[in-house]
C-alpha cells in the first residue's frame, strides 16, 4: 500500500529498491523509455514547490464515532507541508516526445514499487491536463526540504501533485503510463472516493462517485485534545491549528466559537504562503486565536471552521458527510476541554 | 445599479443607450480605442457559451430570518442559465494590442452605462488571468439564446464571466480598463463580499474579505414553497430543483433528507451539461427525487444539499455563515411542507 504521508517505514517496499538508483518510465504506445534517476536529476531544471499533502482519511477516527468506517483510523495528524524538489512532469513528458494533440490520452497513471499481496503494485492516476500544465507544478520529486527523499517519503523518486489528494502522489515511482482510461486498481476505483451517506457495504455502487482529486476545505486544532484540562488566560483559551483547501485555493479566514456557533471570532493567520495565488496556491495556513469563553464555564466545546478563496466552507455535522470509506471528514473540528478551576 | 439577472427593466439605464449601437473601449496607457458594436460582432469569431449566472444575494431572504441583512431580499430565484453569444475577451484584448508580458496589469475593470446618483456608473473587475485564458470563456456578449440581448439583459453589450458571481458580469458595457488595482467602487469594495458572522455595521472592516469571484456550491428546491400542502404518491414527495457550483466545478451529487439529516437519499440528475468538464464547467445541474417520508407524518421538513467535483459541500446552518451583506447563503435548502390527509 502506498501512503503519501507514512510516518513509519513502508513494509511493502522491496529490499532492492532501497538501494536503487534507477528509474523506469514507460510511455504508452510502442516506446519503452528507461530513464536513469541520475538523468532525471541532471538533465532537467530542478523546481522547488512548497506543498501541503493531506490524506483523504484525515480525521477518519471522528467519522467512525458516528458510524464505523473502513481503513486506518487517522486523527488530525495525517497532513504535512514541505519543500519538494524535482523535475516538472510536463518537461519530462515533453522530453519523452509526448504531444497531447496527437493522442487520446486522458490520464497519467503512476505505479509505485510498493505492493500488497492481493492487489499488486500501488497504482493511481491524475488527469493529463493537470500533468501538462506547468502552473500545476506536478513534480517527479527526488528531494524533500533540500535533502534526498528518505525511504518513508518515497526514495528514490515520487510524484508530487499540489492541491490533490495524497493518495495520488505515488511514492517509489516505477512506471508512468499514459492512458485513455483510469487504472482499474482499488486505489483508484474504490478506496479513495467519498460515497453518499446512504451507501454502505450492503448497497455500495463504486461507480457512483469519482476518485478524489482536489479536496474540500478543512481545518483542525493542533494544540488541544478532546478531554484536556486547560487554564484560562484573561478569560480566554489559546488555540492553534491549520486550515487547508485543495485545488489551489488559499484560506480566506478561520472562524472559532466557544458557544455552539452562536458567536464566531476570526483567528489570526500566522503563516500563509504568499508567493502562490489562487488557483495555484498549494499550502496550508497556520492560525491562532485567544478565544473568549463564558466566565462561569467549567467545560468548553470549541468549534473551528475555515473559509477558502471561493467562500467554500466546512459542513457542521460529520453524520451528514459520513461515508463507508471514512474519507474527507472536513466537518467542523470540535474539541471539548475542561477549564482548570 | 447593475444587476446581472434583473427580471424587470433597469431604471438606471440612460434613454440614449436604449437605442445605442456603439461601444467604447478604453485600454489603459496612451490609447483610447473606440469600437463600433458592429465591429465586435463582425470582426471576431462568435463563441456561444452555456453558462449559469447566480446573484451573490441568492436566498438572502432566509439569511435575514436569522438576523437582518442589507440589500434586496432575494429568494431562490435569482439564478438562471442561457446560451450567451459573443466575442472572446482574450481575442478582443489581443486585437487591441494588449500583451500581458509587457505590463503590470492585474485586473480588468468593466464599467456599465447604468448608474446611481451617489456612486456613479456601475463598475467592477475580474483578474487579468481569467480574462486572458481562452478556456475561461469570458465573453463580450451581444446575444442571449440566439437573439440580440434585451435591455434587461444588458443591451447592446455585456460581459459574461462563467463560474463567477453575477455581480462581475457587467451589463450595458461602456468601458474596459486594464489596471494594476481593483476599482474603488462600492460594488467591488463593499457590496459583493461575505464578511465574517461576527462583523456587522458596528465593527465592519471592508478590507477583511476579498470581492466574491468564484462562488461556493449551492442548491435549492424549486417546485415546493415553505408551508405548501402536498399529496404523497406511494409514501413519497416529488421534489425538483437545481444545484450549482462556481469556479468551473460540476455537481457530483444532490442529497435529500426528510428526517432532519438522519438518512440521506441521492437525487437523480436530469440535466447536466456534458460538453464542459472541470475546471471549465459553467452550468447548473437539474435534479429530481421521490423522497420517502414517514407514514404517519403530517408535516415534513425537507433538506437538500449538493456536493461538487472537489467534494465541497454546503454548510448546514445559515447562522454560521450569516454576514451583514446577506451574501452567499449556501446553507442547506430547508422547506417545511404539510401532508394532505
Amino acid at each position: 500500500m502506498n501512503c503519501s504521508l507514512c510516518a513509519t517505514t513502508c513494509p511493502y517496499l522491496p529490499q532492492w529498491m532501497r538501494k536503487s538508483t534507477k528509474c523506469r518510465s514507460w510511455v504508452r504506445g510502442s516506446r519503452l523509455l528507461i530513464f536513469q534517476l541520475n538523468d532525471i536529476k541532471t538533465k532537467f531544471k530542478k523546481y522547488v514547490v512548497t506543498s501541503t499533502i493531506q490524506c483523504v482519511g484525515l480525521r477518519r477516527k471522528e467519522m467512525s464515532q458516528h458510524k464505523p468506517t473502513e481503513s486506518v483510523q487517522w486523527d488530525q495528524g495525517c497532513i504535512g507541508t514541505a519543500n519538494w524538489g524535482g523535475t516538472r512532469l510536463c518537461e519530462f513528458l515533453e522530453a519523452a516526445g509526448f504531444k497531447k494533440e496527437n493522442s487520446n490520452v486522458k490520464h497519467v497513471i503512476f505505479e509505485g514499487l510498493d505492493s500488497d499481496s492481493k492487489n499488486g503494485n500501488y497504482c493511481t492516476s491524475i488527469s493529463i491536463e493537470r500533468a501538462l500544465d506547468p502552473d500545476c507544478d506536478v513534480l517527479l520529486a527526488y528531494e524533500m526540504n533540500g535533502k534526498p527523499l528518505s525511504r518513508d517519503h518515497g526514495h528514490p523518486l515520487r510524484v508530487i501533485v499540489p492541491g490533490v489528494a495524497g493518495a495520488r502522489q505515488v511514492k517509489y515511482l516505477a512506471k508512468i503510463t499514459l492512458s485513455e482510461k483510469e487504472p482499474n486498481s482499488k486505489w483508484q476505483q474504490l478506496m479513495n472516493k467519498a460515497f453518499p451517506p446512504g451507501m454502505d457495504a450492503t448497497n455500495l455502487d463504486t461507480t457512483s462517485m469519482p476518485a478524489i482529486q482536489e479536496m474540500p476545505v478543512t481545518s483542525a486544532i493542533t494544540n488541544l485534545m478532546e478531554g484536556d484540562t486547560i487554564k484560562l488566560h484573561g478569560g480566554k483559551i489559546s488555540i492553534k491549528g491549520y486550515a487547508y483547501s485543495g485545488g489551489g485555493s488559499p484560506i480566506l479566514r478561520v472562524d472559532a466559537s466557544s458557544d455552539g456557533g452562536k458567536t464566531w471570532h476570526t483567528a489570526n493567520i500566522s503563516y500563509h504562503h504568499k508567493e502562490k495565488k489562487y488557483p495555484h496556491h498549494w499550502t496550508w495556513s497556520l492560525w491562532d486565536i485567544k478565544l473568549p469563553v463564558l466566565a462561569a464555564a467549567k467545560e468548553v466545546d470549541i468549534w473551528i471552521k475555515a473559509v477558502d478563496s471561493s467562500y467554500q466552507t466546512q459542513p457542521e455535522t460529520v453524520g451528514h458527510i459520513w461515508n463507508i470509506g471514512g474519507n474527507l471528514n472536513n466537518s467542523y473540528h470540535k474539541v471539548k476541554v475542561k477549564i482548570e478551576a
